[in-house]
């Protein structure tokens, strides 16, 4: 074997020239794996039946660097962060497009099993990939993909999710331990040296969502805490509302790993990525019963009530702090670590 | 002003993390450009309204170089690319999403102008712009950017676009000159240095689509040649119908400035992408009637009849030479040049 390896074992550049290498890598790696009957006609584009009504469409490009890190990879995470999305929106996802692009030289037993990862998930959250789309670049480092995934879903009829109906003395819920993602995915990278047991938290949560919706309860907000962390979705929620979000940094769920490693990175768990929680709003009155259903549910298990909207001006995000102190939470500037999904 | 140009006007690391710098991003130089009520409440889902039950759902990943080209940019393509491949379907086009790439050093007035075109591009085809996601990755070359768009259409009542209803004798049209965007793409790459007026003809061809198809005349199929060109559609072709594929070299329209470009870059017309053309097959009673409609139209103004499905197996595409001679149009197997779209 060359030094290049083996150069049928990977993509080459006429893998994305459209032509019948493309219709190959399709046929021999795609299909098999995420075969349905709306990608199968293979034209380039799906047709869905969508109750007639109204359907809520997003989009994501993921970046993270490495591909594959503790407790998931690219595919997974592609899937989750679209899914995700649509559910917060109060919409039930539908269908997924996946484009994929490729760096020249991608090891086809990585691509092979990043393709296998989607299919899982997309079996997880009960949607299908719809379309698709391939093209391949230049070789760089010889281990990059891009993956954007776009997705409709079909908004539930009756949800008034509106921050303008957000007034003081709601609730504030996240359903699950936070900053685990974005620390898996920093210590799996090379240089960091951190050794941890740290797993990506990376999940589909429309199932919690629906069982959390199906009840009747008055949710006002939805939102999932990737990129910016817990802080930017408080920020955002401060801003949006004109009211001062007060959060207890004693029940904010956080395990003792995440702790450890994010005092190691010298980093604040409140700015880091999440891809399998949500914050929610809910009035006092529902709040309990909001946390009894994240509590019934496998992805819901450490949900907490983690503090309330009040009154106080200027509209702000404030931590009560362990030693009972007060330390206003910034919207993080940037990110800490690039390319974390 | 260094050697890497001034950091305040080009894209750095920190505009992909989510947080304020994000924010900035997208507040300063996409909504001003983008704005439209969908896009403006910047959650992560847009919600739509689809009249009918059935919708068309498409995505593109664009990876041309270099961005910007002689008759369009990165941006028109990404918009004109996904809005032609869900009209090809027979969808009305209603909504993109759009997501980028970006790499870090991208100066911020090519991102500007890319960000314009995307605007005029949607304006030009009576879409929005409803969602979008923006990434920063590591600079390579400092010139680097992506974009995956995603559509969804509103399908139309009554059509029956289905490769199954071709038969022997339908006609075979294409909508004007091929080759001119993957050959102005080509010549305006570095080192290539090749004179040429050639634009990319890359264009909306929804409102083509329909007026060809408000008038109630039996398309069988539609098909954008991009990548793998004229030659891919018409394989595909032959391999969905079993049924032989006959074109005429003289009837295929070409400019002379394609030609010679072809020539020089060794390049065979048939196999080089185009982003403003349609391949459609009619029955022989319809034909004259599509053509004309396409004539009367400024993006139609060079439409053709360029051959028929003959039943003489086994089914392959034949040209017939302009010195009568015939040779086998093969499907290309990778791309003669890559990210050409």
């Amino acid at each position: 074997m060359s030094m290049l390896g083996n150069r049928e074992e990977q993509i080459i550049i006429a893998h994305g020239g459209g032509g019948e290498k493309t219709r190959q890598l399709i046929a021999e790696r795609f299909l098999p794996r995420l075969s349905n009957p709306l990608l199968a006609p293979l034209g380039d584009s799906a047709v869905l039946d969508i109750p007639r009504g109204r359907i809520a469409f997003t989009t994501d490009a993921h970046v993270v660097q490495p591909l594959e890190f503790p407790g998931g990879d690219i595919g997974r995470l592609s899937v989750c962060g679209t899914v995700n999305d649509l559910a917060v929106a109060g919409a039930v996802p539908v269908a997924l497009s996946l484009a994929m692009v490729m760096e020249e030289g991608l090891p086809f037993p990585v691509l092979d099993r990043i393709i296998s990862s989607i299919a899982e998930a997309a079996r997880e959250a009960g949607i299908v990939i719809a379309t698709g789309d391939t093209k391949v670049v230049e070789r760089q480092r010889g281990d990059g993909m891009t993956i954007t995934t776009a997705g409709v879903g079909a908004v539930r009829e009756g949800l008034r999710l509106d921050t303008t109906r957000i007034c003081s003395g709601d609730v504030i819920l996240v359903t699950g331990r936070i900053a685990e993602h974005g620390l898996a995915v920093m210590s799996a990278r090379e240089g960091l040296g951190l050794q941890t047991d740290l797993l990506s938290d990376v999940a589909p949560m429309n199932g919690l969502i629906a069982a959390v919706l199906d009840c009747g309860v008055d949710v006002k907000f939805m939102r999932d805490p990737t990129r910016g962390g817990l802080a930017c979705v408080l920020a955002d929620l401060a801003d949006d509302t004109g009211l001062t979000i007060e959060v207890r940094e004693a029940a904010i769920p956080l395990s003792g790993a995440a702790r450890h490693a994010a005092e190691l990175l010298g980093l604040d768990p409140l700015s880091v990525a999440n891809e399998g929680k949500v914050v929610m709003v809910a009035s006092e009155a529902d709040a309990a019963k909001v946390l009894a259903i994240c509590h019934g549910h496998p992805l819901g298990k450490h949900a907490a009530i983690i503090g309330r909207t009040v009154s106080s001006q200027p509209a702000l995000v404030e931590l009560v702090t362990r030693s009972g102190g007060r330390r206003l939470v910034q919207r993080p500037y940037g990110e800490e670590l690039p390319r974390i999904c």
